[in-house]
């Protein structure tokens, strides 16, 4: 895909950072239920997620950005937080809310995701159904209420 | 109001930082009208809301704190970007979403905001509907979806 403009691009461009394949197909699911046009991609790990965001040193930065980040915290390779501490660290990055989505309720997780400047922590119930509503919750009020940088 | 424990208290407390009463009213109006039990407190600058937050150099950390802050930009005494880098630059203080509520639509201001680490940045619409949905969205999300620390 061409984006014509870097400003009020039609579609809203999600990043699922999610190992579990069973969970990234759930999270996709119940994204694409809501109203808005969405890109939705995914990647497996911390290791490509930053190579996804051209968030490596000396990347020129090409990278087509999204308007937001779906981070889980346990990660194969490169692990949640340093991906986070990586994406607001970074100035190209920093405005691109990042919401954290883990099944971990420990504060001291919680607690790290804050201080590392996470825009948000949801917990991934087990409950189908509250986790569904979760995920409608996230795509509404980030496409809808919250004003992205740019959009 | 006597807190019997820091966490899981049963209403959700939100820090209204608004100087205009018209927006006030509108704003407590709309999120009462939620599912949740609030706790709604307003002040109308920003030296009274660092002094409601208790973050004030030599201050005990005393005061009880919000769950939530809606953070109006344009503020006498002193203006919300700097009660947004205070509070962000707060150990006691950091984990507390910071909503950016604010009639200013330009980039300069949401780059700022997201610069100084707001959790969201929602624009106060001049359609009443729309500034309805967007609160009821604020609302909804940040009692229900997102997880506060110690909640």
């Amino acid at each position: 895909m061409i984006r014509t403009s870097a400003k009020r691009h039609s579609s809203y461009r999600i990043l699922i950072i999610e190992d579990n394949d069973d969970h990234a197909e759930l999270i996709m699911r119940s994204l694409s239920g809501g109203k808005g046009a969405l890109e939705l991609d995914r990647v497996s790990d911390g290791e490509a997620a930053l190579a996804r965001l051209g968030a490596r040193l000396g990347d020129g930065g090409a990278a087509i950005l999204p308007d937001l980040i779906l981070l889980d915290l346990r990660l194969p390779k490169i692990d949640g937080f340093e991906v986070l501490a990586a994406i607001k660290a970074s100035e190209r990055l920093h405005s691109i809310p990042v919401v954290v989505l883990s099944s971990s309720e420990a504060d001291s997780d919680i607690a790290r995701a804050y201080g590392e400047n996470a825009n948000s922590y949801v917990v991934k119930s087990a409950d189908y159904e509250a986790l569904d509503r979760s995920l409608a919750g996230i795509g509404s009020y980030w496409t809808e209420t919250n004003r992205a940088l740019g959009a």
